[in-house]
């Protein structure tokens, strides 16, 4: 008896256990359900404890200051974009379509895409008008399309004219000046419409 | 005697007589650099009076609220940007230099276009994540690049296999694209290379 009225007690008092990566996703997902509603002004480690369902000691426990909490957020979306591009890369896609597949996951086609924008934009313009970072942080996407006009080279469907550097450039500004637009000007510029611009561009970049 | 003395009593109650808009103008000047030192958390009310050299009550006098204030900040930058264009289309520029100068006013390549992107830039996240808006202003971008294209199919530069509907769409996202990546890479996109990008992306829409 004593010994089993001495465990309840010691069960009673212990936080559920809980894997602590599992409880930081959860967290992040709530921070950008609070961002989406409430824009970055709302993102307070207060907020984001209630739409988490945690007292705002318990979430100091994961993120002790707002910053970190949106660092992990942000490398969360970072971490998606990746494996989706990773598993379209290493699918049975025609080169082509891989290609157009992989830059459709750079801009918000949907609803989950939309999401990863709102966080990638409001931890920028956090980063850069709250936080007064001079140059934003280098998420990847530039080296990404290098290498997607690398793979177009090696598998003979890029224009031989071409400068490959400027491309990469150029197809990077298009990605994100798309993305932009799909954010800011969500009731004008449709998924269906940016499918068409970005083929247009593989087309015009690649031989026929 | 007493007139004179009547006068100058009335004169130094009065304040200085400026120009209303010359002093909004001025007003404006200043809400821009405090956007570019401060970002726009510190564009309050009180630090752009300060800039400006006036109290907060003359400063009120002008503009009622920091909403008012931005708004007036960024119809600025709209009509410098307009003024810009509108010089470049009325002067004697071959039809294709003239396409790469009006694209080069919407990018920050110089100082001067680089506050007004700061501005852009920081009133539109201002109105999505502080004022909550749905969607940006249309700020008249996206129709003068379709008037761009129609005056390069006009003078007979533009390849006829295009769609002029989705090359407006693309050239729009490559423009804002840059813009951004200027803005926000600014270490590492020098000016030249988007001259080089936009040269390119000219070139290969246009005959040969």
């Amino acid at each position: 008896m004593f010994v089993n009225r001495q465990t309840q007690c010691y069960n009673n008092r212990m936080p559920k256990i809980v894997d602590h990566g599992e409880r930081k996703h959860h967290i992040a997902e709530a921070a950008w359900r609070v961002i989406q509603d409430k824009g970055m002004k709302g993102a307070t480690v207060r907020n984001i404890a209630k739409e988490a369902g945690l007292s705002l000691g318990a979430l100091r426990h994961y993120f002790s200051t707002q910053d970190e909490l949106l660092d992990f957020a942000m490398g969360l979306v970072k971490e998606r974009v990746t494996d989706r591009v990773r598993s379209i890369a290493e699918s049975e896609l025609p080169p082509k379509d891989k290609a157009l597949s992989i830059l459709l996951e750079l801009v918000p086609v949907d609803e989950q895409k939309m999401t990863e924008m709102e966080v990638w934009f409001g931890f920028t313009f956090h980063a850069k008008y709250i936080k007064q970072d001079t140059d934003a942080q280098d998420d990847g996407i530039l080296a990404g399309i290098h290498r997607l006009i690398e793979f177009l080279d090696g598998n003979g469907l890029l224009r031989r004219d071409l400068d490959q550097d400027i491309e990469a450039e150029r197809l990077y500004a298009l990605v994100n000046g798309l993305a932009l637009h799909a954010l800011l000007e969500s009731r004008r510029l449709h998924p269906e419409r940016i499918v068409q611009v970005l083929t247009r561009h593989l087309d015009s970049i690649c031989v026929k």
